[in-house]
């Protein structure tokens, strides 16, 4: 689930009712940011201010500014008014460019309707850059007028309005109150300015149907005429014009029943949500009248889709807030349904306005997320905690993701928060908190991930610094000359020859890698599960290579203004190492200097570690020292951007820990290699069999003693520069003889002296179902005979994921000679017990090694799939790989 | 360092100038949590009324009410002012309550001052339940009246006010303004109510000797009359009443020098701090008049103690935060010193009014932390994020702790921050923060934690959980039948029986200890490591055992209001394991549940983990599983808090892992315990040498099958609860033969064949000085030649420090015979270079091996301390511990 970070767009208002995305440029296709409208009702003595938001991530407004610390939203008044109610937008005018429709007049409260108020007009957009109010033409009026919407009715050529009243007069909740459509004439702008005798063609097609609507959704249906969905006491109702019938309505739920005394019972609140393909998935709503019951509309799943009118839908209460108070009215104002986790499924988003006494539950946004729409059942999360009155959707800071505004209900005489504001909530699948002198990331899992999500935060040696996560199989363009540091899953590219690069946690083992990505167009994709990277785009900031003095590496904080305070005004200095505490004395006088740091986790519940990312800078002839880890416990990776001298790089004992003295080390055992300008050197420590990390008796990681030696001393400094990842304990690729890596799809594993295929029993999902063999069902292909063979990011070993089941093949505990197979959903730390290696034997049949031990799978006397000491040329012990021809069911 | 967790006090104030504690009894010994008094200046068109915040942790306010989610502080309005500025507290009256007496009509600004104003009144307490201003009654008056403080300055059996203009007359930078003293009447309240025209004696030792003085502190010294410290252009200026030389003055410091055109130098204001028992140990002060330069006046280290006159004071800039505006104006309003980390050393407080353009670098409180006052060095650190027109301290939330509140400085006409307010920041070592569903705890590191915290949390199962941090050697009152699990370091106590108590992470090995405290008191003490660990206190919230019905087990959330409300509206429900995603299929009807969780995590930079915590139930017959920990890495250990049917507990395999069927076990195969209400298991993991425990290939914990079974079917369902401790990899007591674990004390290590001792070479503390053997120097018993034993908490195994050099004796890596030992600061991961074991040998020397290895010290032929295989009876290897008598120097 997404999160979200708060940015302030107006945090001192007197009140607080609506607040409305306003797109500048009317076009569907602008992708302009779009601005925000707010406003409070005003009261008697004071009228309310109706104000534009203007998008400071908006170009026109503010040119890209990378050196801006703040974001201010500047304000326009565009009207002042007798309380306004409801708005809605719509380019009336015909020049291209939004207009703002308001109503007012309304009247203090629901018990307080002016008799000749609620008065609709339209605003003609005058641009940003004025301050004046914006010219107000008439349209039509109707006391209690509650709600606009602008849409297409009963005609595609003129704009139209749908205006519904709550009530008709004060304190009458039992008269229903009319529909009314309003059409714009020929030219809307003939009309004079200010002159209320001259409206629109208006009809009422329902004057006495409804009563007590507190709201108003526009379905919008492909090639036909928009759809009307009220929210009131009759509950959730449709209403539409066909062209051939004239004007229809249907009821499509009831919302919650009337219980007396209560007034309110019906829906207050309802909006349709997008399911996949489907644009009528199911509907939120909330119930009844300013109330505190959430609820869904689902329906069948052989249900047509596209179509509200179409469907039986069927009400499925999600939560409820609480009882009413005395006045019978809750903390619910609005629901609005958005995807906001990128997965192609809508989430309900609630508007709670607070309660007195004041209630954290009852105050800001929650989120409402579908696990199983068929059964109705949805988790809960609370998004944000600033009272909404009402809740904007939009793209508010122009990174292609979903954020949302929200305005604070302050309304004198019924309901007030504290503080009444405009807020942004920015989306931020990346988050990040402070602590101490380091930073915190926190990650969504890639391998989860549905949407992009990059964060820039530290712009060094030439190079600007930014984490990135990928969902898998996503593209993603690096821009020219950009680089990557994977720290989780993979990337791949093509590269300029045509050949397919690939890059993970670790590179091959001693060797270097580039980190620049020269593929067409910079893009690269993301692996099956997805990636997390650091990216390492060109940046001028921070000077050219070579540097020859610290005052030129300055390392800038470029963490975007959406971040808190605390983080964007963090300082980032080099630090000489001889002064860090953990020195003790050491690297006295040297030119070697290190920067701190951030922590990489995921978001999950158990802060899942990715890594520890820190930098490093030394001039020339410093040694870094030989070290040895003794008292950590982590696999490190180097990337360096700037190699000074383009001769400095990691150096690492060839011999025995105890034959080598560190102090000092004799040229004849060790060995080097130079990591160039942005390249990444592969693992330095030592490894088991099949890549997995050796560790000693503490469990630290078992290395050979290592140090990054800086260029030879010439006539000019020149400073390396090298980031440091530290990783948890990590396999990497390390070959035994005759290992294959088949082709990662769906196969068979077919036994290789009989004809019996291995099965998880009987399908079954449950952790530690008996893997056995049965009898190749080759009429159907059955799943659980199916096996989806994928290779372990940066390794040679392999994963067996029974497609029937969903379990990964594993060894029971512990693996021995006669151990068992099952099926788990759980991979083991470091695949220790559900990891495989394939070999060749014998013409195309494989033996399947468990990863670093001698054992391999065969059946024993009861048709059981189980380990075995591994005996040459036992046919036993042989599979055939047999690629499942016929259609694959997904793996996933 | 100590942080802060914010607490809304007044979060829409108009305006913001002044904050004050206010004690309502005005007797030193009263304990009662202090009240805030908070007031802006107000404005020509509003006046400013003068508010008394009561404060919710005062039990005369709100009694004591756990249940209490949100504690308002609620506001009375004590007087209504035009232009108020300087406040102080004393008892006028007599009656033992504090009153406030008050400066105003001091006029918009310095450029505007009221020629005819500047009145000093004081107001009487008339208790905190009326809402009617306290009476008024007369002092005096003087033009630009700008501070007060009540003290004893000429004679000690009256109240005497000192008050100081900061100008005589509007825009007037240069001419002087006096020093006045007023001396409280015989009878105070005598005098009429509201009556201008009577006011009290005063005289005015200083009528011409400073400007524009900014701010004034009082040094109250020890039976003596009370010193004045003025911060003005004159610097800072010490003022003070000798019974026999009369009026005195002394400058102590110049602060800022003059730079024309800038008519602002000197000091702005000015704090004395206390280090250890010297009252006077230092100075912290902001340059000049509302300047942004922090500096520090520090005295020689030979300087005489408690005394400000007779010292030379040496001025150190700290810090400055930026350029001067147009008007030479910049963002520090005051300075305050206070020992917040309770180190016993004071920190300063920075009160930082905020800039314009908006700066986070210049709005809120800093803190500067003294890391070597003789030179003058300090670290920083920020504080709190709102406007800080002034800092009040004092112990708001009741806990022994020191917090402070602060006014955002708000003043129409010079500089607005935006959305005035009072704040109160709570100390807060322990923080929590949200992390999904589960909460992260960081904890200052017990070793270096100088105050005691607590931190209540939840509340279930007849036990009320709290996470406490208390220093080394302190003592703790867990109340009566209270509980203890330690997660860092030790407890210790005399149990009823007079034995000496002691827990640490983890108990012997297969056992079970009691974690009820059985001490006189309930008190317990931390070890020299200090101590984390979790409070178990009895509570009756949360019902009575036995538990029949999983309605009974509701857990409460019970974090107390200081902390954020995404933390205090947390529910933490019991979840059926078979319903967690990890179940897989698992655990099908059976009546086990799991409540997530808490991470524990210490606040460094590393983010050192502590443990993990999550509770299970489970209802009788059932068994948890056997299972074995292939996926994960720690070290588990449970607390019992209710045995339902007083025999569940834990089972673990006594055969090896390959012969245990945990599907379906054979009770001759495995032992277990019960774990009684309120006690705790030891390891259950398998161990190598010396505690040290053994890992698996992929460095997972190697664990015998283990199961919590619960007891066995009975007429009635009763559940039991326990606590599930994850911990990283610890060492446990493990015994080699013939171990010995000397008393924790100072010794030179003697070896036995030879007179010459163990030394770090020239006391070095570089990180790999050899440790050598040198002749005894028994004339001075030099320190390098002395070492601290410990043991190390949990196990029979030591450290040996060197106390000369500070570093712990090492072996180089990698411990192999022949490798020499070096001093180092940092201790290896599980000791597994730096931990010893001593065995006695040959009547009282002893052997001193390296953890889990057959290497002893021993002395090579060039006199180096190395390690070498043991060999019976070789008295080479023999050393003897010689307690040193004579002065022991601190090992610390």
């Amino acid at each position: 689930m997404s999160s979200f970070i708060r940015q302030q767009v107006d945090p001192n208002r007197p009140d607080g009712y609506w607040v409305e995305t306003f797109p500048f440029q009317a076009s569907q296709d602008a992708t302009d940011p779009p601005h925000l409208i707010g406003y409070g009702l005003g009261t008697s003595q004071a009228d309310s201010k109706v104000l534009l938001y203007l998008n400071p991530y908006n170009a026109s407004v503010a040119p890209n500014d990378p050196s801006k610390k703040d974001l201010p939203w500047e304000k326009r008044e565009i009207a002042e008014l007798r309380f306004p109610v409801a708005c809605t937008i719509a380019d009336i005018s015909g020049n291209g460019l939004n207009d703002v429709i308001l109503s007012d007049e309304y009247g203090p409260s629901m018990d307080d309707i002016w008799p000749d108020g609620g008065r609709v007009s339209w605003f003609e957009n005058v641009g940003l850059n004025s301050n004046v109010h914006w010219r107000r033409r008439f349209i039509g009026k109707s006391p209690g007028m509650h709600r606009l919407k602008a849409g297409h009715f009963t005609r595609t050529d003129k704009v139209q309005i749908v205006a519904v009243p709550i009530v008709i007069k004060s304190s009458d909740l039992t008269s229903p109150a009319p529909v009314i459509i309003y059409t714009a004439p020929n030219d809307p702008l003939a009309s004079p300015p200010d002159d209320d005798s001259v409206g629109w063609l208006n009809e009422t097609p329902f004057p006495n149907s409804f009563r007590l609507v507190h709201d108003v959704y526009i379905f919008k249906r492909e090639g036909q005429l928009d759809q009307i969905v009220l929210a009131g006491r009759e509950g959730v109702s449709l209403v539409w014009f066909d062209t051939r019938e004239g004007w229809l309505t249907k009821n499509l739920g009831l919302g919650c029943p009337e219980v007396p005394p209560n007034p309110y019972w019906g829906s207050g609140s309802v909006a349709v949500a997008k399911v996949g393909n489907d644009h009528t998935g199911y509907m939120g709503s909330s119930e009844g009248f300013h109330g505190n019951i959430v609820s869904a509309y689902i329906k069948p799943p052989s249900s047509p889709q596209n179509t509200l009118d179409g469907v039986n839908w069927t009400r499925v209460v999600l939560h409820d807030f609480g009882p009413l108070n005395a006045g019978h009215t809750g903390s619910i104002h609005q629901v609005i349904c958005a995807d906001i986790d990128g997965d192609g499924v809508d989430e309900i988003l609630v508007a709670l306005m607070g309660s007195d006494p004041p209630s954290w539950e009852k105050t800001g946004v929650w989120c409402f997320k579908p696990i199983d729409l068929e059964k109705g059942t949805f988790t809960r999360i609370k998004l944000s905690d600033d009272s909404a009155g009402r809740i904007a959707i939009g793209d508010l800071t122009n990174r292609g993701l979903v954020d949302y505004a929200t305005i604070s209900y302050s309304v004198p005489g019924y309901f007030e928060s504290p503080g009444p504001a405009v807020n942004c909530y920015a989306s931020a699948p990346i988050r990040a908190q402070r602590l101490n002198d380091e930073v915190l990331f926190l990650l969504p899992n890639p391998t989860e991930a549905k949407i992009i999500d990059e964060v820039e935060f530290l712009d060094v040696s030439s190079r600007k610094l930014s984490l990135v996560v990928l969902p898998a199989r996503t593209g993603f363009n690096v821009g020219t000359n950009g680089g990557v540091k994977v720290i989780l899953g993979e990337l791949t590219w093509t590269d300029a020859n045509g050949e397919r690069q690939s890059r993970t946690q670790a590179t091959t083992p001693f060797g270097t890698a580039s980190n620049i990505v020269d593929s067409e167009l910079g893009m690269v994709e993301a692996g099956p599960d997805g990636a997390a990277f650091m990216l390492l785009k060109p940046s001028t900031t921070s000077g050219t290579p070579p540097y020859s003095d610290m005052s030129q590496l300055v390392a800038h904080n470029i963490f975007p203004p959406r971040f808190p305070a605390d983080i964007r005004d963090m300082q980032f200095p080099w630090v000489k190492v001889e002064d860090r505490p953990w020195a003790n004395g050491r690297f006295k006088d040297l030119e070697f200097y290190n920067l701190i740091g951030f922590q990489v986790k995921l978001a999950n519940d158990s802060l899942q570690h990715v890594c520890h990312i820190q930098l490093w800078t030394a001039g020339v002839g410093v040694s870094a020292g030989f070290h040895n880890h003794t008292g950590d416990f982590f696999c490190e990776i180097h990337s360096c951007i700037v190699n000074g001298t383009g001769q400095g790089g990691m150096s690492w004992a060839t011999v025995a820990d105890d034959i080598f003295d560190a102090n000092d080390p004799d040229p004849s055992q060790y060995n080097s290699i130079i990591v160039p300008d942005m390249h990444e050197h592969g693992p330095l420590w030592r490894t088991q069999g099949d890549g997995l990390p050796a560790f000693r008796r503490n469990s630290s990681i078992d290395y050979p003693w290592h140090a990054w030696l800086a260029g030879p001393t010439g006539p000019a400094q020149a400073f390396d520069v090298w980031i440091a990842f530290e990783f948890p304990p990590l396999g990497a690729a390390e070959l035994r003889p005759n290992t294959i890596v088949p082709p990662p799809t769906t196969y068979l594993l077919r036994h290789a002296t009989s004809e019996i295929v291995a099965t998880v029993r009987d399908g079954d999902s449950t952790d530690g179902t008996p893997i056995i063999g049965t009898p190749l069902d080759s009429s159907v292909q059955a799943s659980p005979q199916q096996w989806a063979v994928n290779v372990v990011t940066g390794t040679k070993t392999l994963t067996i994921k029974n497609v029937g089941s969903g379990s990964f093949a594993t060894t029971n505990w512990p693996p021995v000679s006669g151990q068992s197979l099952a099926g788990s959903r759980s991979l083991a730390l470091l695949g220790i017990t559900s990891n495989w290696v394939f070999t060749e034997h014998d013409g195309g049949s494989v033996k399947i090694w468990l990863v670093g031990t001698n054992l391999v799978w065969t059946l024993n006397v009861n048709n059981q799939v189980v380990l075995e000491v591994e005996r040459t040329g036992d046919s036993k012990q042989s599979w055939n790989l047999v690629p499942v021809l016929g259609p694959v069911e997904t793996a996933e």
